[in-house]
């Protein structure tokens, strides 16, 4: 049996258009799981990666909101909430899917730490914004109470911005491992997974986001999966994107990938990582493929119908 | 090896008298983790569930708070962030106390649903008190507009109560099987478990709380678990409490206990659904028992050296 990790974008778990009610989450959760049950009836081991920034983003505004009620928990703690809240609404609408197919898998979620290294230069550069948005004056009282650092974001007011590391080391990878034999779907490492980093052998939560594609493919590398499937609002993967010359790519090598990112064809912080981390999984080992598809053709893109196939 | 399942309170994950900060409630996980941690090196195969009443009432109330500006989620996905929060500190904590004796155990968090049923009577009478004080005028729009179930509490002010629900079944239950049969120490039913009611073959999360001891029991019963131990804040069940012919139990039968239980020694709320917890689970196979204990005499208690062991 084909072992598949899928890493779920955001739009995949929230309507951006729509009220971010828990109401309107199930909704879209209900809708996604339905494409990861067609996955599952196809007959191949699947394992759940998720993003997790509205959600997260939200946590972190009401723990700031309530902190002169009840004290505002740290982001490593707001992540390990968004963990619970996802998973919960995932495992129950697939849990159900699954049975109205007559599938007998069990889903769970397995709450994630993951391991960056302390040292990750990306802690001297943080650039990733979380939370709510400030005025200047809120801004510069936060950055002196609480060490933040916070930064001007394209107009509309302040963030505090975290630092964004490389995934070293799945914490519960064991347990991960246990149930994918074991006959479970495990929802694993969401939101890039709670980052923590090592001190003389304990951990401790650490104040980033770990990019999920990134994670996606540590996970994916370390279960040894066949297939990595990253998915995103588009069918496949662009060159010239926007431009009269667009091209889509259906079927290309890293080699090819490599030249492409290199040219600057992928959007930094949109395509570009998803392209990184499916050329870093299709070498890591050979056989291994990447795809990068949209959610509603996921299983056509395992069958090679849709979507762009990544190979070394 | 025994397979016990220990039932940790609110006070094993929080320290009432200071701040509710994140930093303050690890630290008082730490040191329950070192307790549990003993059980383990006693050789037992060792599974969690816990309360989460102070946690998720603090997530209720920053829901609350933050309406205006997100959504507040629904009780049930409260439950869920709680259970995120609190496994991933235990988990932490106890991962690296088992680390640094040379235990090799992995340490995972299950997030858990619970099946209630939507028939339980506990629906008509709603009697567990959740979130927030509110004023009666803002206790009557609340009530007016959400449809909350109100009621005064105790002079301090109006609170929304919820139903608590007998647990029927652990909808998670084969992956926590899996997971204790593979050398893992498991987090699960966190805060009784996520309470969930089925409707024409599928799940939905339902405002209630349902009671950590009597989750616990069932986890005891669906694992095959051979002790179960309630832990609390006092080192052994007594009958006659706080009157000059108080006397405290070391080993009793079940028959003896549902004597004194019926006779009113035991508070409702408080030492009572733990009893009756133990004497379900030591009566439902022979070889089973349960132990009332405290935190920081569980590994004598497991020996008979401290505690209330009950036994049919």
């Amino acid at each position: 049996m084909e072992k598949v990790v899928v890493a779920l974008g955001g739009n995949a778990l929230q309507d951006t258009g729509s009220q971010a009610t828990a109401e309107a989450q199930l909704e879209v959760v209900k809708k996604t799981t339905k494409y990861l049950a067609d996955i599952i009836e196809e007959g191949y081991n699947l394992t759940i990666a998720h993003g997790n920034g509205p959600q997260v983003g939200r946590i972190v505004i009401q723990n700031e909101v309530a902190d002169n009620v009840t004290p505002a928990m740290p982001f490593d703690v707001c992540g390990a909430m968004s963990q619970g809240m996802i998973g919960y609404h995932m495992q129950q609408a697939l849990g159900d899917e699954l049975r109205s197919r007559g599938i007998d898998k069990p889903v769970s979620t397995i709450v994630t730490q993951v391991v960056v290294d302390k040292d990750d230069k990306a802690f001297q550069n943080p650039t990733k914004p979380i939370g709510p948005f400030y005025t200047k004056e809120e801004s510069d009282r936060i950055a002196a109470e609480k060490g933040y650092v916070m930064v001007e974001d394209s107009g509309r007011g302040y963030r505090r911005v975290v630092a964004s590391p490389k995934p070293k080391r799945i914490v519960e990878l064991e347990t991960v491992k246990t149930l994918i034999n074991n006959n479970n779907v495990v929802i694993t490492v969401g939101g890039g997974g709670i980052p923590v980093v090592e001190e003389n052998g304990r951990l401790k939560g650490a104040a980033a986001v770990i990019d999920k594609d990134l994670a996606s493919q540590r996970l994916a590398e370390d279960i040894d999966a066949d297939i990595l499937v990253i998915l995103t609002a588009v069918p496949r993967v662009a060159i010239n994107f926007g431009k009269p010359n667009q091209k889509e790519l259906d079927k290309v090598t890293t080699e090819e990938m490599k030249k492409y990112a290199e040219e600057g064809h992928f959007a930094p912080g949109s395509m570009l990582p998803k392209v990184l981390a499916a050329i870093e999984f299709a070498e890591s080992k050979p056989g291994r493929k990447a795809v990068i598809a949209s959610l509603d053709k996921a299983r056509e893109a395992l069958k090679g119908e849709s979507g762009t196939i990544i190979e070394a």
